[in-house]
């Protein structure tokens, strides 16, 4: 993610000016504090038969529960075996929001604050300096390493247990920036009905994502139903350590594999070792992962969510630094991948409109 | 594996004047033409209701019931929620033999014959001139980057589906040199059991391998009920290549992550997100897994498969180069691990025998 231009420039990396005058925007402008009650954010809004109940009886609905139907009626052409059920998922704008920036970075900046105590020396040094005195534009200019060396700042030295207890607390209690919700309550309930579902027809429900696997999955369990074993994402170095006697794996400030791009295709080839029968993206970050998934044989699916609704959500595409859709958005239109509308084919995009 | 010498020197690296030796005897005497029937490896050997019957009423099996039954009892302080039951194995010399050598090197010098007509520059090219003239010493003295160009040799180039399908094809017929018998044939029964026992209380088992990741998963679900997605080991980098318009994933000759030894709890980490409550090995290169495992809070089971019988396999341990079991198996004594010994402890070690 944050990390990959060490590999390259991709999407993401370009989008940091836009981030940061996004980021002097909110912060200037103070969070919101509407009280989000704690609720369980990954249940089924209905008990009735329909397995989508937050999905408008559109063509889209239709064109996935007839994959479905298709490919697990034994018998037909179309049936997959449940072995070779293997859908993903990008995590940042498909399963959740990504805007006004990626979650995990302002996991980051919060975090840099927080230790800011026991690292009295990050005063004097750059980026944390800068960061540290909300002075973003100046971490800019510093650069990729600068960045990354922010984001490296808040996992090192943790054990992974510690890392994750970090992130669970953090989502817990930090509030998103202009909805005031927790993080975790901006799951997308449609798509947490649409895993429930692959999975009640035998399919595994992956994680591929360009974000953090160390950030993801903490909560991938709660959130989606999805374990830790099933998220593939951006990851550090680790080393074998010993701690008081007890064996510990902790990072490495280098990074290990940038999942996003043509690496979500290589992540999976390597974690999954089989092609997806379907998958689910938002960006031409997920572009390859979607050519990939849908050029093997048989009966494929791929899907991107379309950011339609300025109002229950965010709508963008082609201009957006964040979860940016250009090309994808073309091949889409020319393969005939389902583009979810999210204004038109979702009934609701939050579990918390319910209440 | 034989590709960590990029990485570090370490038992297996240390193996090769050992290895050529011994291929050179093996070679020169030539193989046995026993006939092997195609018979179905992985199946249980009895219907009773003994979830182990291949193993022998020992304290070992003693303790593997027990340990399981604590860990299944809802209520108990033992308790494991079956989210959590992960067990991994060691696969050379832990679910099926590795004498004279590990099978993954017999595949590479028998695939190097056989792409020799396809590879005219061989003739004249080191290191795959000597290995086509069996001077395997020659192949030796010329260092680990010149074995590691053999083994990559022989899997670039190729698809992933065409590689699974030279594995598969190789494994359905090529005969193991001393025994006769096809590779798939020296699974270990009892481990084959131990595997399908384990998953009946709802663990997820997995290969945690110094083996290359590419030359098991074509056979890890037949042979042991394993599926890709759960066999980790040793692997080159891909990359993401469009072939006559469809996208493919094809290696890149250069070492990804050597899974062995320290190796295997960092690639537990990074593919399982969780420390395993069991663990399986037979030699020092899996004591870093087995101390990360047993080092974990609650109960933990750790075992070695110790090599004892001479007759119905083979006996060995310090002074193996293959499976060299030394400090690990110190450490096994110190800690209590279980020594499974193989002579006393299993009925049968191949479900041939039954026959």
């Amino acid at each position: 993610m944050i990390l990959q231009n060490e590999i390259k420039m991709t999407n993401r990396t370009r989008i940091f000016p836009f981030l940061f005058l996004a980021v002097l925007l909110i912060f200037n402008s103070g969070c919101r504090s509407n009280d989000s009650k704690e609720q369980p954010v990954a249940t089924s809004a209905s008990v009735n038969d329909d397995p989508l109940p937050s999905w408008n009886e559109t063509g889209h609905k239709k064109a996935i529960i007839s994959f479905v139907e298709k490919i697990t009626k034994e018998g037909s052409a179309d049936f997959v075996p449940v072995a070779e059920r293997i859908a993903t998922f990008d995590n940042d704008g498909t399963l959740w929001s990504e805007q006004p920036m990626y979650f995990q970075f302002i996991f980051t900046f919060d975090r840099i604050k927080a230790m800011a105590p026991l690292h009295p020396e990050w005063k004097n040094k750059q980026p944390f300096k800068a960061a540290l005195e909300g002075d973003y534009k100046l971490v800019m200019e510093s650069g990729a390493d600068a960045i990354n060396a922010l984001v490296m700042a808040v996992s090192q030295g943790y054990t992974s247990n510690e890392f994750a207890q970090i992130v669970k607390d953090w989502l817990e209690t930090a509030k998103h920036p202009t909805t005031g919700k927790l993080y975790t309550e901006m799951v997308f309930q449609p798509m947490v009905e649409l895993l429930e579902y692959l999975r009640a027809n035998g399919f595994k429900t992956y994680i591929v994502s360009g974000g953090g696997v160390e950030f993801m999955r903490p909560f991938t369990e709660k959130a989606y139903g999805i374990p830790p074993e099933q998220v593939i994402g951006t990851s550090f170095k680790m080393k074998f350590e010993m701690q008081d006697g007890k064996p510990e794996i902790v990072q490495i400030p280098e990074v290990n594999f940038v999942n996003d791009n043509d690496g979500k295709p290589i992540g999976i080839f390597q974690y999954i070792g089989r092609r997806p029968i379907a998958a689910f993206g938002n960006s031409d970050g997920d572009l390859e992962m979607l050519q990939y998934t849908t050029s093997g044989s048989g009966l494929r699916f791929g899907a991107l969510v379309h950011h339609t609704d300025a109002e229950r959500e965010w709508a963008y595409d082609r201009k957006s630094p964040f979860g940016h859709l250009d090309k994808a958005l073309d091949e889409a239109k020319a393969k005939g991948w389902t583009l979810i509308d999210m204004k038109n084919d979702w009934k609701i995009v939050y579990a918390f409109e319910m209440n």
